[in-house]
C-alpha cells in the first residue's frame, strides 16, 4: 500500500474492537459482548410518526444544511431538560449537539490533547473513549475504579506527580462502563474538591445516569461545577436509540465555541432528522415514563444475570452489583486469561468482552470480563451464562 | 478558561467560516454565500414515506448500533451505483459510509497526515477540506486552478520538490468548489500519469460530479486508477439532501479498514436511519430522473446568474462559466479587497464569500468572490446581483 499511516493512529490497537465486532457476526452466538440496549423497547412506531411529520412539515429544517452547534429548538429543549433531570443549569451557548457521545470524546481530544499529554482515566474504562484519546497521542494514566468510584487518594497522587501535563480527567461516575459501579455522593464531592484544587478539566460521561434502576439520578459532577471545569457529555443512545447518533456536550461557552470549530472540520454538523426526532419525541411523548419502563426492564435482566452468576459461576469470583446501566464486571480471580478463554466460549456459541480491552495497557493478560445484560433475551440469558460457567470450571481443573 | 487548546487546532483560523455563517443569520440578506442546494427540490414527501416505513418495519436496522463501515445493503447499493454512474469498479470491502463528505476529509487526514506533512491542494479550494487538513497540522501547498483544472506542470514541480513529504493531493476535478471549473479529459489523463509516476495518493472529491448540466459525468480519476492510489469521495448532500449527512469513501480495502478504525474513534458509525433512507430512495424512486430535474433547475439558475453578471457587473472582470455544480467564481481584477467590500454588501443585505477564505494563505487580501446560484430564488437573484454590481462600481470611483 502506498499510504503512510500517521503516528497518532498507531497508538490504537485495532484488535480488541475488531474482535468484539466479530463476536456479533454469528447469529447463533449468545452475545453478552456488545453494549446494545434492548431493541424490543425502542419506541419505533412513535419515532416513525415523528419522522414522517417532521419531513413533511419541516423539510428545510430537517434536510438542508444547519448550524454546527445543532438545531436551535432542540438545543433549547436540551437546556431545559438538563435543568429538570440532571440539575445542570446552563445557557444554550454552553451546549453542542454531537454525532453520538463518541464524537464528543473525539472533538474534546482533538481540541485539548497534544501528543504526549496525560489523560487520567478510570481503570478499567470504556475502550471507545480510550481509543479516542489514544488517536490524538494521549498518554493514558489509570486510576483504580472501586465499587464506589475512582480511588480519590490515588487520583490526587497522580494529579500531584503529573501537574501541568494533564489535559483532563475522564470519568463515567454513574453505572460505569465496563464495571457497572457508581461513584458515591461522598466521593463525588471529594472528587470535585480535588478538581477545584488542581484546576484540572473533567470530562464527565453520563451515558447511563438516566438508567439507574431506582429512578434517582446521582448528583452530576457538572451540577456542582462552580468553576466551569467540567465538560458534561450526555446521549440519547441508551434512553432512545443508538442508531440515531445523538449526543451532546455541556461546557463553558468559550470552550463550546472552540469545540464547535473542531466539530465543523470533523463532520460539519450532526444529521438533522435525528435531532428533530429526539426533539419531537421529548415534546410529544412522556419520555420519563419510557425511561421508567427501561429502568424496570433492565433491573429485571440485571437481577436475572446476577442470579445466573450465583448459580453457574464459581463461588470465589468477584462481581459488581450495578445500580443501573448495562454492564456487570466479573473477575474470575484465578489464573485464567479471559482473552484466551473467549475462543473456547465462541466455540460454545457464547461471548463476553475480555477485560484487557478496557485497560490503559492492553498487553497484559487479565482474568476479568464485561457482561452486558440488556441485549440478550431473558430466555437466552441462563443458557449463555450456564455455558460460560461450565467453561470457567473446565479451566479450573 | 482553564483549558489549553491543542497546537493542531491553532492551525485553523475560525474567522472565515464564522463570518460565512453570520451572513446567513439575517433572513433579509440575499445570500449567495452558502453552498446550499435548492431546498424546494428536496424530495421530502418521498423521504417521509421511506423514513416511516423503515422505522416501522426495520426498527433494529434503523435504530440499534450498527457496523462502523455502514449499513450492509446500502454499501452493496453504493457499489452497484458507483459502477453504473461513476464507472468505478469496486468491492464492498472498498467502501466506507461517512457522516457527510466532510467526515471523509477528517478521517483521511487523521489517518494519513503527520504534523508538518504536505498536502497539495488546488488554489483556490474548499475551505471545509482545507480546515480538516489544517486541523491535523498539514502544510498546504497550493497549485493554481485553471479553467480546465489544476496546472499539471506546476503540480509536477511541486511533486518533485516535495517528494517524500506528501500525504496526498486533494482535488475537486468536476465543478470545483469554489471556482466551478471542471478538469478536462486530457488533464485528467495527464494528472493520473503524474500520480502514477510519483506514486502519491489522491483524495478525489466528487461532490458535484452528478450535477453536470449536460448530464454527462466526466471520467472520474478513480475509474482510471489501476494502482489503488485514489481515495474517491462521494456524497448524497447535493443530489438528495445535506441534512442527512451521508457521504462515502471508495479506496483500497486495507486503507478502508484503517479508515474505518479512525471513524470508529470519531463517531462509531454514521446514523442509520439516513443510510436506510438513501438506500430506500435509490430502490424506490428514479433517482436519475430526480438528478436530471436538479441539473435542469441549476442550469437555469446558473444561466440567470451569468446574465446578471453580464448585466450588472463591470465588463473587465473575470468569471467562470460552470458546466455544473453550485458555484461561479469572480475576480474583480482591480484593487478591491472583497473581504472589506463584504461589509458594504451586508449593509445592503446581500452576501457572497470573499475569495481569501479558499486560499492556503488566508492573510492576503483578494479581489475574488464565490457566488452560489442554487439557494437563492430566481426572483431574488437579479435583485441581489444588481446590489453587488452597484457596490463594485462605487468602489471603482
Amino acid at each position: 500500500m502506498d499510504f503512510n499511516i500517521s503516528d497518532r493512529m498507531k497508538h490504537i490497537d485495532p484488535r480488541p474492537l475488531k474482535d468484539m465486532f466479530a463476536y456479533g457476526v454469528d447469529p447463533e452466538i449468545i452475545s453478552f459482548a456488545c453494549g446494545n440496549p434492548d431493541a424490543s423497547l425502542f419506541p419505533n412506531r412513535e419515532l416513525a410518526a415523528i419522522a414522517a411529520g417532521v419531513l413533511e412539515q419541516k423539510p428545510v429544517q430537517s434536510l438542508q444544511y444547519g448550524k454546527t452547534n445543532g438545531y436551535g429548538p432542540f438545543i433549547e429543549t436540551l437546556r431545559q431538560r438538563l435543568l429538570d433531570v440532571q440539575k445542570i443549569r446552563c445557557t444554550v451557548d454552553e451546549l453542542l449537539v454531537t454525532t453520538g457521545a463518541q464524537q464528543a470524546m473525539d472533538i474534546v481530544s482533538k481540541l485539548l490533547i497534544n501528543e504526549g499529554d496525560t489523560v487520567i482515566v478510570e481503570e478499567p474504562s470504556f475502550i471507545g473513549s480510550l481509543n479516542a484519546f489514544r488517536s490524538y497521542g494521549a498518554n493514558l494514566i489509570g486510576v483504580p475504579l472501586e465499587d464506589d468510584g475512582m480511588n480519590v487518594e490515588y487520583l490526587e497522587a497522580v494529579l500531584k506527580s503529573h501537574q501541568g501535563k494533564n489535559s483532563f480527567i475522564y470519568t463515567i461516575p454513574t453505572s460505569s462502563n465496563p464495571m457497572g459501579t457508581t461513584m458515591s455522593e461522598e466521593k463525588r464531592r471529594a472528587f470535585y474538591e480535588l478538581i477545584k484544587k488542581y484546576r484540572v478539566p473533567v470530562l464527565e460521561d453520563d451515558a447511563y445516569g438516566e438508567l439507574c434502576f431506582d429512578g434517582i439520578h446521582p448528583t452530576t459532577i457538572k451540577s456542582m461545577d462552580t468553576e466551569n471545569l467540567v465538560m458534561y457529555i450526555g446521549t440519547f443512545s441508551k434512553i432512545l436509540a443508538p442508531g440515531l447518533r445523538i449526543g451532546y456536550v455541556c461546557a463553558d461557552a468559550a470552550l463550546i465555541d472552540a469545540l464547535s470549530m473542531a466539530k465543523q472540520s470533523s463532520d460539519l454538523q450532526t444529521a438533522l432528522l435525528p435531532q428533530l426526532m429526539c426533539d419531537g419525541y421529548l415534546h410529544t411523548y412522556d419520555v420519563q415514563a419510557h425511561i421508567r419502563r427501561l429502568q424496570e426492564a433492565y433491573k429485571e435482566k440485571c437481577d436475572l444475570m446476577l442470579e445466573c452468576i450465583d448459580r453457574y459461576f464459581p463461588k470465589e469470583i468477584y462481581y459488581t452489583r450495578p445500580k443501573g446501566g448495562l454492564f456487570i464486571w466479573c473477575d474470575l480471580k484465578r489464573d485464567i486469561d479471559t482473552n484466551e478463554m473467549i475462543n473456547r466460549c465462541l466455540a460454545e456459541k457464547v461471548a463476553y468482552v475480555p477485560g484487557y480491552a478496557f485497560m490503559t495497557d492492553i498487553s497484559m493478560p487479565r482474568s476479568t470480563m464485561r457482561l452486558n445484560f440488556t441485549a440478550v433475551s431473558k430466555e437466552q440469558m441462563p443458557v449463555g451464562m450456564e455455558r460460560i460457567g461450565r467453561i470457567i470450571r473446565e479451566y479450573e481443573k
